[in-house]
């Protein structure tokens, strides 16, 4: 049986994943068992001895609303991270919204404040942005593309209209929709901000970067979101889609000699500000980490 | 920045405290700063290969409908743990209570079944009767009384009044409530079950196992849930108490020279109980495991 001495007590304290006092953060998603946020953050946490882990939260769109109210209502829990498809709903689970989440219209994060209230945010786009800067892409004076106006869509949208780029084209399947974006986008920024039409390819001849925010290239038999056979050499091709790593757009586009921008990079640079909105920055040393996200 | 190669992702997953297929148990609690279980069973699970973690839920009692209702509905949680205040509340949230979880009236433990429905259980007692017969104490044909009818006590005496013992006194400052506990648990025991007078110590020479199922010793100012003085040599005396480890009536006990039995027994019993009950015996190895509960 469980029984002993009290002799080892220490040490397993000490080497336990989780004890009384640890603090929670979720991931809320459906499907959840592809999500990297669990490692990544929990991995980032142990190593630098912050006592809090970052858990998978496997909730139906049904149960979501129900889900979400519980876990506020657990006081160690400090913040919750919203994936597919759980953006839209968890905002109004938010007593406060940034700016930027309320023109983007959804949440990826939330946190508890001290006062006890939530507040939501939206850095999906932002990540967007911090990876294809750093990725040196140049976005001054840019005329960019996105095809797809979903959820992610409406996040980089946003953060890319915020940018000093001259022209932002959006596309959608439904129009509606990529008008929308528009319409929310275009008060907030300096560029041109214009709708195209899915048939219309014919002025990709001037785009300087194309990015899939749309979730076309997730499966195999999908259909490009945008042909790229028109791009001028000096492009460079984005997609949000993070597995595969290379999709069928990247691929094509890399066949042409163009510089490509994996998905990826879209989530490793968001977690910095994600870590900054849940004030856990400082005790992540960022320098020093290389986690694999 | 977060960014870097490929190379140590499998390492990392492999070392990572949670990843996005990790299995939830919760401990629901006010305060739960004390709780034991997280260490406890996280270090257990993490030894044995189970993808699992022990949290602590910090709830108040205004919120543990809402968060209960809401863990049910995060599909990777397996089940949870009650301890105070929420043992009573709790049981409310069951599908399907186990025989004794019904007669006990609360319970410490809900697991999820395979058709999705929330069974109830309540193993305080069951741990409780184990720790003592683990410890050597004679229960067959003897005298017990039980000092505190509350939640533990409720627990306590339906196990105990199950086994092959003579007689159970039950006591407590609040008479309806011995004489509630008396009335359910008689009518599944073949032993004498009555309720004794808090003023009324006359009869302690004839008691062989003297139970403090009271929250009496928390504080070092309590008095003594019962006097230990008219008790006979050979009386054991145990506590359910687990922090201080020799609270005050083990220790008059003691200086006594009666055997005394402590409260972390029932913990240290009650756990493997909980783990058949939520299916991870199997997987626990309890002859190779030394937790320091």
């Amino acid at each position: 049986m469980s029984v002993s001495s009290d002799a080892n007590a220490e040490r397993l304290r000490l080497d336990a994943p989780a004890d009384a006092l640890t603090r929670l953060y979720f991931i809320f998603g459906s499907p959840i068992a592809h999500v990297r946020a669990p490692v990544v953050w929990s991995t980032l946490m142990k190593r630098y001895g912050v006592n809090a882990l970052m858990l998978p939260a496997d909730v139906h769109s049904d149960h979501v609303d129900v889900a979400i109210a519980g876990v506020k209502d657990v006081a160690n829990v400090d913040g919750m991270i919203f994936t597919m498809p759980h953006k839209f709903t968890a905002m109004k689970h938010a007593d406060v919204l940034t700016a930027r989440a309320q023109r983007i219209g959804s949440i990826n994060l939330l946190r508890r404040r001290a006062d006890g209230s939530w507040e939501g945010d939206n850095v999906d786009g932002t990540g967007f942005v911090d990876g294809l800067r750093a990725d040196g892409v140049r976005l001054k004076d840019a005329h960019v593309t996105m095809h797809g106006c979903g959820g992610v869509g409406r996040s980089i949208g946003w953060s890319l209209a915020t940018q000093d780029i001259a022209r932002l084209t959006v596309f959608d399947l439904d129009e509606t929709r990529a008008q929308a974006l528009a319409d929310a986008i275009r008060q907030d920024s300096k560029a041109l901000i214009e709708v195209g039409t899915m048939a219309d390819g014919s002025d990709m001849r001037e785009v300087d970067v194309a990015i899939n925010a749309s979730p076309l290239g997730l499966d195999a038999d999908d259909a490009l979101p945008f042909a790229v056979d028109r791009l001028p050499p000096h492009a460079v091709v984005a997609d949000v889609i993070m597995d595969p790593h290379m999709t069928a757009l990247l691929n094509a586009a890399s066949a042409r000699g163009l510089k490509v921008h994996h998905g990826r990079n879209m989530m490793n640079h968001a977690m910095p500000v994600a870590a900054s909105f849940f004030g856990l920055d400082d005790a992540f040393d960022w320098n020093g980490a290389s986690v694999q996200a």
